[in-house]
């Protein structure tokens, strides 16, 4: 491809709106345009990227036994009220009538689709397994698409569905997508990390992972051991309960006065006590059902973690000011575990109990209660793991440190079971003519979520370094002088040597200054600059230099063409 | 591809709701499957036929300089109130709201955006030529979904829209389209007619061709001349008006009684005349505004071609009685041009006043004039062409006679002219630093639709016989036995041989009767069969069967894969 002829209209400037690199750069570099808020057109080389992900992940999907389908993007309600999702699913579900007001809405995802066109043509055990996917548009009515192709509303993804006859035929189709995204991943030229995730929407209770390219500026925490190979979403990870050293009181607890003190800061300054001594106390409503939340005070609450260890809200928020007030009969700074009303539920985290001598809200404006003892002083009705792990703690699994890494999230695989195999009745017979239900697995790479996670991993102040296996193109040929004809002829011959050989190059042949080129060429990220000078070129000589490394080297001209080739080789085989 | 692990539900049932031979057949040999009215899912067989012919398209479109690029399905409402679609796109507009009641449409085509696009881009002629073009889902919220792929609410196309300088430029990527066009449908070995066309509600007025895919069961009529290379859609095709052999009445127009008459049939029976004298009379309302239409008694007023002789309604309808009765004073079987209302506008075809003796309604229920003249005794502001052709009429340029044909319409193509340009400020500089707008053209082939087309005109009794370019496999290798090991063998070591060849081949290693094996190989219409039994084999040999002409011969096993290899070569070369 000549540049001349391109359309990559590159930006000097930074775009007002472009908060994260990889959105930065994505415009800067020509390859995308917003449309509208969180609807993006792919301009030729952002489209390349996408083609060659998709590429990968089709190999690497066919490869394992996946059929690739096309299924539609509109989706009738019908399915979805079938399932249960039509009315859980919430704002983020894009909703539609047609002509005839039946109602439609544009797939989050295809559970319903695909488990609707299972049952309409399995029948026997025989047919099992069966693993089918789509490469396809995606959408999700973000409160507020940014970021980019990081969060859009129109996305696109890889999802495939396994269909299995038992738990461990799922487990066998699970960890082939596993293996699979791992390939993947790898092949993009990508730091990753496989951790365990939580189901979230998809729903199923089997198990979860989610795929993390590592990146400074990824939106996700996650923790790893440093001793094993455990490693999880920090939303995610198990928590091993922590005593603190202290000593029990020797007497009753007490009421004191904390006149102003409104935060668990505030108290722990007053009273002169570490946080670990504190009981955090919060009030949530999960749908109807309101309880009391206990946490030690120098640690977070993990919303998730409750919401799953109680069985799953639609809805979960800590309770207003006015509830509070209404149950406890103070405000949501002045809530304490002691004498709580007798039918409210009491959860706490399991380091709650351990805790021997603490201080916690008296349910009385400006009061606390001091040497409070768990049991002996309030009650617990269940005491599960609620909080958020921390760096440096030990792993669950072997004890050695926790270590902490940020992360964007491109993978997604979960053992569903039956959840949508039984809604939906997508049933087999099995070898006794016994009628059983599908046991399924979902698996998604977010393929232009990989695209912008691939810049944050992979940029520097000038522009984008693209891993070789999912650049635009492999190289750029740079004329410095388009009034040289011996330069302009010499390009044009390696251009038509390295096409040839199969290399994916561009010539920019454009009337510019040698500057102008090479800044584009940085800001795009060709992984390999070939430039031709009068002067080098005079000695036969033409410059070769690696994005990456920034190394340069000058080669014979008619040697060009095949050590380009050798080093895109090489670095494909990574 | 071992068909026991593919996903191919074939049918020996033709399924209820499909009308048309191509829905039958894709629902019966596993390529499609519905999900809702409309929207279909992709089986494997059925994503692989789209590919290839997107293949095609993508090669002939990368060729003339196309460069491919990506839009959002959705789309602003803003950016089509710009271009004034907005109010006028009608029912067939999906639209959406998001969650802050912001307004979208699911694209139908993306003129908008593309145009929204290149604004924000192109500064200068220097950039000219652009041709830019996409694959991806289109919708349109059909009345009534059906015939399958035929006329489904979500389909896929390849939109490309090119941007010139001027009406020359515009003209020479019009040219680089329609021969891309001819290529494209010429390689999917199909035989097709580009006709010349009406732009409808894409708009713009220098001219389109349709592609049409010639197939009995077509929905479309298209004439073509058998004299010179004239073709055209008959909805858009000119006439030539013909007078009819006459002589002039000797006195007076006369009013006669019409008891019972109501039709142009009841008429020409009652007076005993050819309905080639009778005057038809018909009161349309174009948006806001009434006027009467007349053509000659034995014609079909062609409404496209009345909508845009005057000048393009949103809606154009007959009048309701109702309005019929309060403006012309009688019922719509009694309406005629004699002394109609001072103001109402009065439009005829060509033919009208070459009538010399013509008959017509008389505005009074049950009775007709007779011996009436036009000039005389009523008037005409407009003469037009209006009527629809006739086979066997003589061609326009030629004057040879035009035969019909019926095809589906696969590919469009249009010359917008500066409509967009204009309506969103898509201006570039030219050589003198003047400011002008982009001259735009715009050009589909609906590739979803080009499977159905391809079916309908390739098919016989037992079920698809595929052009090789687009078959989803060239081959289907069928074991007669199962039980025999040799049978097997060779079975899987041809498989392998035309695999390692390149051949697309699939195995039919099913527990099957051959029977069975050969109405599936029959049904999906693989190219070649190659049929192994144990009787043949004893001495060495295969059957190879040619779908399409059912020829059948002995080929010694060891020379089968590069026989095979061969006759895919040669139909490719077609």
């Amino acid at each position: 491809m000549l540049v001349s002829q391109l359309l990559n209209p590159t930006l000097r400037e930074v775009p007002a709106e472009a908060e994260v690199i990889s959105h930065q750069l994505m415009v800067r570099a020509g390859l995308i345009r917003k449309s509208a808020s969180g609807l993006y057109t792919y301009l030729p080389l952002g489209l390349r990227v996408l083609k060659k992900i998709e590429a990968i992940v089709r190999e690497e999907m066919d490869a394992r036994g996946g059929q690739e389908i096309l299924m539609p993007i509109m989706q009738p309600a019908e399915l979805w009220k079938e399932s249960g999702r039509w009315d859980v699913y919430g704002a983020e579900l894009f909703r539609l009538n047609d002509r005839h007001n039946r109602e439609f809405c544009l797939g989050p995802t295809h559970e319903e689709i695909i488990t609707d066109l299972v049952r309409g043509e399995i029948r026997s055990y025989k047919q099992l397994p069966l693993l089918l996917y789509q490469i396809q548009n995606k959408y999700r009515d973000e409160r507020r698409p940014r970021f980019g192709l990081m969060r859009g509303r129109e996305f696109v993804m890889k999802d495939l569905y396994s269909f299995d006859r038992d738990e461990a035929g799922l487990h066998e189709s699970y960890q082939k997508m596993y293996d699979a995204y791992c390939r993947i991943f790898s092949r993009c030229g990508l730091t990753y990390r496989p951790v365990e995730a939580d189901p979230g929407a998809i729903g199923g209770t089997g198990g979860s992972h989610e795929f993390m390219v590592l990146a400074d500026s990824g939106e996700n925490s996650v923790v790893y051991c440093s001793g094993c190979d455990y490693a999880a979403n920090t939303e995610k990870s198990e928590c091993r309960p922590q005593a603190v050293e202290d000593i029990s009181p020797e007497g009753e607890m007490k009421l004191v006065s904390t006149p102003g003190v409104k935060t668990i800061e505030d108290i722990s300054e007053f009273l002169a006590v570490p946080k670990t001594t504190l009981v955090k106390s919060l009030l949530y409503q999960g749908d109807e059902k309101t309880f009391l939340v206990l946490v030690r005070g120098d640690r977070t609450l993990n919303e998730i973690k409750l919401n799953n260890a109680l069985g799953g809200f639609v809805s979960l928020q800590l309770a207003s000011p006015e509830v509070v007030e209404e149950i406890m009969g103070c405000g949501p700074g002045s809530v304490g575990p002691v004498k709580v009303p007798e039918g409210l539920m009491v959860v706490a985290d399991a380091e709650v109990p351990l805790m021997k001598k603490a201080v916690c809200g008296a349910n009385k404006a400006e009061h606390h209660y001091v040497d409070v003892v768990s049991g002996r002083d309030f009650r617990i009705d269940q005491v599960l793991d609620l909080r958020m792990v921390e760096p440096g703690e030990a792993c669950l699994k072997c004890g050695a440190p926790l270590k902490e890494a940020r992360g964007i999230e491109v993978g997604q695989v979960f053992k569903l079971g039956t959840k949508y195999s039984k809604a939906l009745g997508a049933n087999f017979l099995d070898e006794k003519g016994v009628e059983k239900s599908c046991v399924m697995g979902c698996y998604g790479v977010g393929v232009s979520r990989t695209i912008a996670a691939a810049i944050e991993q992979n940029h520097d102040e000038f522009g984008i370094v693209w891993p070789m296996p999912i650049a635009p193109y492999q190289c750029v040929i740079v004329t410095a002088s388009t009034k040289d004809t011996l330069v302009v002829e010499t390009a044009d011959k390696l251009y038509q040597e390295l096409k040839s050989l199969g290399v994916e190059v561009v010539l920019d042949d454009r009337d510019e200054r040698a500057g102008v080129k090479f800044k584009d060429a940085d800001l795009v990220g060709y992984p390999l600059r070939v430039t031709l000078g009068s002067k080098t070129l005079a000695n036969g000589q033409v410059e070769l230099r690696e994005r990456k490394s920034g190394e340069t080297q000058l080669v014979k001209a008619e040697d060009l063409a095949q050590q380009v080739k050798t080093m895109i080789e090489k670095a494909l085989q990574c």
